[in-house]
C-alpha cells in the first residue's frame, strides 16, 4: 500500500526528488473525496496504515495492494523468475499480516512487453509457493502485454483479509511505554531497496554470478532470495489480546514502525548486527547508517509489539508452531518517532 | 480479471504471436494448484469470469482486477488525464457488475516513471468522479515511481464487490434459449482496443486535436470518453429473479458473451448500427467486421440476459432509475457461441 515514495538517494539517483512523490500523493488524496453509503459497506479510518479496512455485514476485511518493483530487473538478469513469484504474495499478505488480519484472497496483474511461456511458469510456481505460505486462495489475475508501457515485467498485486471471529484489527493505536519489541528476522533484502542495491552492485563492479565475501551462493541468488511470510507470526500474535502492533519493514525500513503510533517513540536499543549482505552493500556503496535503514529491512522483516506481560506467552505459542528466531529487537518509550541509540540515529516521519 | 489475449492484429502487428499469450497463461495457471484450507475463507468456482468470488463467514465477495492498457500513451498524448482515471474504477467495477456484486471498495495502482502533481491531482478527479458513480469507496493503494520498468504510465485497480442479503452471484449459468438479449450504449471506446486504434490513428494521419469527419469534439477527446458506469443497470437487473446474465463488452467485445455460457448461442441479431468512432476506425484502418467486432465495444457496453418474462419489469425499474436508453440486442438459441446474422459472423471462444 502507498508507502514512503523512497529514500533520497533512491529518488535522487533517479532525477527524481523526493518532494514532488510527496506532493504528487497529497494532490490525488486531496481529490478524492467521495465518501459511499452505508449500504456500499463502511470502511474504517486507518490512515497510513498498511491495509484499508470495510465493513460488510458482520465481516471486516482488510485489502491492501503492492507491486514487487525494480527487483523484477535482477530477476530477468538472472532469468530466474520462481523468487519474484513468491515476493508478489509474501510482500501482500505481509501487509495484511500487519493489521493482524488472516489472508484469504489474492489477485495478481503480471504486465510484460513480451509474453515468455517458460517465465509465466517460473512465476506460477513461485506465486504456488507464496499461497501455500500464507494458506491463500488465488481468485484471479490479469495480463497485460504492453510493450508500449514497459521496460521490463512489473509484477503487482493485491491481498484480501479477513478477522475471524473473535479477532480485531491490530493497529498499534494501543502501543504505549513499556511495550517491548520482538523482531523476526527477514531472509534478505525482501523486494525494497532494490533500485539503490543494484546501483551500488553495478557501480562497485562485482559480478552477480559469484558470491560476496563471506558469502557462499551468488550475489545474485542472494539479492534475489524471497520475501519471508509472516502470516503464521501474525496469526499467534494477533490472537493475543497483550499484542499491540504488527509491522512488516517494508519500503522505508525501520520508519514504518511511526506508521503504527506517532505518539510513542520506538527505541531499537537491541537490534541485531544486520546479516552480510546489508554490511557488505553499505560498505561497497559507501552507504551511511540512516540510509541503510530508512531503505532496507537491516535483518529484521516482521516487528511485533507487545505487552512486556504478554512476551512469553507470545514465544510459547510461537515455538509451539514452529517458530524460534523471534527476538527483544526493542522497546517503546515516551517520546515519538523511531530511535536507535546505539547508531545515534532518529527518525521523526515515515515519509 | 484476465481478459481475452488481445485480438490477432493487435497482437500481430506489435510482434506478439496471440498463442504465445495464451501459450503463457495455460503455464501460468497449471502451476498455481494450492487449495487453501477452510478457514481462509472458501473460493467459488467460476472459471474465466469476470470476477473471482470468495465466501467468508456469512458474506459473499466478489474480487476483480484490470489495468486501463494503453489509453493512457492517448492521456499522455493530449495531457489530459481525469478520463482515464475514471476509466480506471469504471473498467474494474463494470466487471463486478458483471456478476451482479455492488462495488463496495477500490484498491489502486499508480505506476509512473515521473511524479507529476498536475498529472496526479487530475487522476484524482477522475478516480474520484468513477468511486462516486459506483458508490463505491477507496481503501487505499500504491503509487510506483519505477523509471527503469515503465515507459508511460500504468493505471491498475482492484474493485471489491458484494452480494447484499438475499442476492445471489449472477453468473450466465442459467441462461437458455428464448432469453433475450438487452444492451445499454456505449459512451465510446471506453479502455479496450487502443493499441489498435491508435495504431489506425497514426497510419490515417488524422489529427488528434481535430473533429474526424462527421464529429464535432477532436478525435483526441472523442477516443478519450471515459467509460461508461453500469453498476446502476447492474443493480437494478440483479434485483430480479429473471435476469440470468450480465456482461461487460471490454478487451475481447461480444466474445464476452461467452464467458458466461458457452453451451448457449448468443444471436446477435438487433446490435444497432455502430456509433460513428467505430464506423471511421473501421474505414480509415480498413479493418473488417470481424476484427472490429472482437476489439471494441461496437456501441454497447454491457449486456442483460433476462427471460423474456422479466423484461418489461426490468425496463420499468430502469425507467424509473433514470435508465432510458436500453434496448433490444439479441436473443438466446440452441447452440454455441456469438453470432451476428446480418453480418455474417460468429465467433466460437472467448479468447
Amino acid at each position: 500500500m502507498r508507502e514512503a515514495p523512497g529514500t533520497p538517494l533512491t529518488y535522487g539517483g533517479a532525477g527524481v526528488p523526493r518532494g514532488l512523490v510527496a506532493e504528487s500523493l497529497r494532490e490525488l488524496l486531496a481529490e478524492i473525496r467521495y465518501r459511499a453509503p452505508p449500504k456500499s459497506g463502511r470502511p474504517l479510518p486507518l490512515r497510513g496504515h498498511y491495509a484499508g479496512l470495510l465493513r460488510i455485514g458482520a465481516v471486516t476485511l482488510a485489502v491492501t495492494t503492492d507491486t514487487v518493483g525494480t527487483k523484477t530487473i535482477l530477476a530477468e538478469q538472472l532469468g530466474r523468475w520462481e523468487e519474484v513469484g513468491e515476493d508478489l504474495v509474501a510482500i501482500n499478505v505481509n501487509d495484511l499480516a500487519s493489521v493482524g488480519a488472516r489472508p484469504a484472497g489474492l489477485v495478481d496483474t503480471i504486465s510484460v512487453a513480451h509474453p515468455d511461456p517458460a517465465v509465466f511458469r517460473a512465476l506460477g510456481r513461485g506465486i504456488n509457493r507464496g499461497l501455500a505460505r500464507a494458506r491463500c486462495s488465488l481468485l484471479g489475475g490479469e495480463t497485460a502485454v504492453v510493450p508500449e508501457l514497459l521496460r521490463s515485467t512489473d509484477l503487482g498485486a493485491t491481498a484480501i483479509g479477513f478477522f475471524p471471529p473473535g479477532r480485531r484489527p491490530v493497529t498499534g493505536a494501543r502501543i504505549r511505554p513499556g511495550d517491548l519489541l520482538l523482531g523476526i528476522p527477514a531472509s534478505g533484502l525482501h523486494a525494497n531497496g532494490f533500485t539503490l542495491a543494484r546501483r551500488i552492485v553495478a557501480k562497485s563492479g562485482a559480478p552477480l554470478a559469484e558470491p560476496r565475501p563471506g558469502a557462499t551462493g551468488s550475489l545474485g541468488e542472494e539479492m534475489l532470495t524471497p520475501t519471508r511470510t509472516y502470516v503464521e507470526a501474525s496469526e499467534v500474535a494477533a490472537a493475543l489480546p497483550t499484542t499491540t502492533g504488527l509491522a512488516h519493514i517494508s519500503g522505508g525500513g525501520v520508519r514504518n514502525l511511526i506508521r503504527l503510533n506517532a505518539r510513542v517513540r520506538f527505541t531499537l536499543d537491541a537490534w541485531p548486527e544486520p546479516s552480510g549482505i546489508f554490511r557488505w552493500l553499505a560498505e561497497a556503496g559507501g552507504i551511511g547508517s540512516e540510509e541503510m535503514f530508512q531503505t532496507f529491512n537491516m535483518g529484521i522483516g516482521f516487528v511485533i509489539a507487545t505487552r512486556a506481560s504478554g512476551a512469553e506467552e507470545l514465544r510459547r505459542r510461537w515455538t509451539r508452531a514452529g517458530l524460534r528466531d523471534a527476538q527483544v529487537v526493542g522497546r517503546v518509550e515516551r517520546g515519538s518517532g523511531v530511535h536507535l541509540p546505539h547508531l545515534g540515529l532518529s527518525y521523526d516521519r515515515y515519509a
